[in-house]
């Protein structure tokens, strides 16, 4: 069973931050948050978890691994680096999205986003150490089939980025109504689902539900571990199974 | 009348990069994106255009102001200090999906995408420093209206997350419909359009389109200039008249 | 007893690759030369070591902490984003000096800097969990007595770049004879030696060769502990205390 | 004959903010300072200038091509980026020391470096357009004959980093004493020099000197051009045919 240690990362104050005293250079503000994501990639990913970027202002992680003090580390390392602070609220679920709720909930009850008297917040639980299992993260990485040939070498740019888009969003709606998955666009055609236990027939389902829906094809490779490093990757092989032999829901185990 | 100069940025080669010769660690790719994306944000915004991260491996720019030298230097400065090279097709046209549709022809004429053989293409015509115009570049800046009070401080990240991607959805499918308009969320609840000349009544349509379907609330601030910095902060700072108006449709002239 | 692990990190074959097929830009070997030295201060510092700059294609860092699957880890990362790879030599011994000999000789052993075929070399024994002491890793963090008064605010600044540098090579120079301890140059009027036990009295006779030799005055706050990142915060606060209470050596303990 | 315009770059208020309220960690004061020296070396390097890290709280740059609105789009920059601003000097003259001293003391007429009301300071006459020439910028691109094979595959690296130093702290006294140009060590073992019109033979004795007072080796391509990005490139190729040809001086022209 899945044991999901979910953190929300927010930037303190942002939205006032950009307009002050006057609206910031776009150039800048997207350089700005390209890189604090890269270093969170780095810094939470060298402690075997993941992060996505989602809205840049607001980003969620997958942490099983990293305790309080990691976690204040991290925050520490921000302060010393960026003209902006995080705060951090954590959960921990079997559901990915109730996990979520709980580190929002952190977030929220210590003050508005935009409240410039509400900075660097770190609170929630981690998963203890003694309770970790091997099974406590599963993820599914999914991609289009044959996005190459049957779009980026044929459509317009944008038409493509569409059709990928419309693949995503209805991924993204179902996997959250469906199953509590948290799902996320990582570039290219590939979108990394946060899950829980889903059986191979429910992957299966929801790719035809894309199918049908946008007419986009999705295929998927699943794991199951210890941490979101190790899930990942092991989803990747999956997903290199799919491609070799030539099937739609392959899993790591 | 609008004479946007678009260049498509392709990471080459890329997808096969990141399984060779095993699939390579999330977090480092994620990094690697992201920083990308960053520097070509200066190096593009150095010389006044804006680059929208897009898909990453795939970026769409505007760079009315950049010449093939100044190209050229770009795609140096990638080779010198990443383990990947980029290739850029141009296109100029008063609508700016026309001119996307050129920029992409020049690199599927060049090859494919995963064509190992092909890297570093360079192609297209920028536009001549003699044909330029303070009407050329016009960008639209729409925010979603209290995105922080209805949403950020009140539901789960991901469902706030869910509703700021359905009113990206249906606004970028609608202005490239209605207005052959490019449209890129840029974090945040921001997203900024790259258009043709759209009257004030229209873009209101475009809110109203947006509202009915999907209950997403936006106003947008709109930016005409001779290049896509100019353009921004034009549209940056109606839209900051929006928000004092209480307005949802703002010009900069 | 100080029990020093010392990685030397050398971009493998660095010199003809910044002249194949011709000479590259400058800045953008000093761009690429500063960020890999930035990531693998955050990619060691973020296991409590720490990486000192150097030469930039030889680079020296006490390690004390990263085992050799961490070592791999940050090759790794090394490979996946940047158009170079490095390779490490580690070495423990009581004396600085002697470690960074050790791994000096693992590196030189596998073959030349400049051999192509020499390629992420990961050769050395870190210093096993069971053998390691609170006291393992001793820095002495120096810095100039009044150099904002005396030098910033009165000469032309390379002249006060001179004096700072012939005070760094008159102090490194000496603290290598005397003590074999491996003195670094950190930015400032800063420079931070990895150094065996040495006793107070040996820490000013230090400082006073020093005033003798050049002119320039230094203060030192010295911090012994398990890792480079305790002992140097360590040393910090010493040096803090120092400017506090006006004295030339102080001590963590 | 050359016209130098030298920028002085200085963070402000470094020192306390290092320190306050706590001193900071140590790696991330290294990662935001070669961070910050990269992103200036892009920013500067895109418009044809070179920065060199000197100090890094401290930094000089050449600046022939920059004008007072390109200074000014760079402290933007670095304001909205990072949790420091920088103030420039700027200053001209045919010797590079004196245009330095010009540059400095205009950010000392200022204010102190540690002032913390003193803040983007952006002070000097950039070199008119019309009084451009190609002559400007005269760079020397000096660099150890055969530092591989003499030290870094035979000695300890610290050894090898001894006599680099040596080598470099010689160099930059003689050239500063005898003909007012500023030398900076770039990495590995390579140096670049900012002169004023200086001989072949008068380049020969400066090797010379240094190969007595010190028996370290060197070699040197110079290059003139109406920027430091192309006399940079010129020198760079020069120094090629010093190693093609076994020469010690080679000039551009």
């Amino acid at each position: 069973m899945t044991n999901t240690q979910v953190t929300l990362v927010q930037i303190d104050n942002y939205g006032p931050w950009t307009v002050t005293p006057e609206p910031r250079r776009e150039v800048d503000l997207q350089t700005l948050q390209s890189r604090l994501y890269a270093d969170l990639s780095q810094l939470v990913g060298n402690r075997e978890g993941y992060v996505f970027f989602t809205r840049f202002d607001n980003m969620i992680a997958v942490t099983n691994g990293l305790d309080t003090a990691a976690h204040s580390l991290i925050q520490e390392s921000v302060r010393n680096r960026y003209p902006v602070t995080v705060s951090f609220g954590i959960g921990v679920h079997e559901s990915p999205a109730v996990a979520l709720g709980q580190a929002t909930d952190h977030l929220q009850d210590a003050g508005s986003a935009q409240d410039s008297g509400r900075t660097e917040i770190l609170r929630g639980e981690p998963l203890p150490e003694s309770a970790r299992t091997e099974e406590d993260v599963s993820l599914a990485h999914f991609d289009v089939n044959d996005a190459t040939g049957k779009y980026t070498d044929q459509l317009n740019e944008f038409d493509t980025f569409i059709h990928i888009e419309q693949g995503y969003a209805e991924l993204m709606r179902y996997m959250r109504r469906a199953h509590d998955a948290l799902s996320f666009f990582v570039g290219g055609d590939n979108v990394i689902a946060v899950c829980p236990d889903i059986t191979a027939e429910e992957y299966a389902d929801a790719c035809e539900h894309v199918r049908e829906a946008v007419g986009v094809d999705l295929k998927v490779g699943v794991g199951t571990a210890r941490t979101a490093q190790d899930a990942g990757m092991a989803a990747k092989h999956a997903l290199e199974r799919c491609r070799r032999e030539g099937t739609a829901v392959e899993f790591d185990r």
